[in-house]
């Protein structure tokens, strides 16, 4: 596993029309797919609703990404435990 | 593996000081445990930045969030490789 560097960089990326400027000590790659990913999800919420206010629907696409994050955690620990199933039986 | 079901619940909770219904096919726990994980998330960077917009920190914490899933994405990713190469030499 490559170990990511600790240097902080600045990332110009347009999230909802408007322009953010995302520091972090990831790659300039991961933070625009990051801001990408957010774009998109808020685009796709406000094109099914488009009485939706901005701040609702990002507040939707913070849930919606969270409940992704919360199901793949679940899957992840599925994993490891039968990993440890595994172990234990060899 | 428990198949969720498939009927749409209604929940309620708040986030940011404004309560939202929030409607899924998933337990009303997880969705509770969803909206909880959005707003302390919010609180978590108005916290570190009194003079931030609530929209512009909603905004953050949808950064924040995704960045987590594609790091936990990648370690998934990383763990079932692994899986399959342990396949392979066996």
């Amino acid at each position: 596993v490559k170990k990511e560097s600790n240097k902080v960089i600045k990332v110009e990326a347009k999230i909802d029309g408007k322009v953010y400027i995302i520091k972090g000590n990831a790659s300039e790659e991961h933070i625009k797919a990051v801001a990408e990913y957010v774009d998109k999800k808020i685009k796709m919420i406000t094109k099914n609703r488009p009485n939706l206010s901005r701040s609702k629907a990002t507040v939707l696409a913070a849930l919606n990404i969270t409940d992704e994050l919360f199901r793949l955690n679940r899957e992840y620990e599925e994993l490891l435990n039968l990993l440890d199933e595994g172990d234990s039986n060899s």
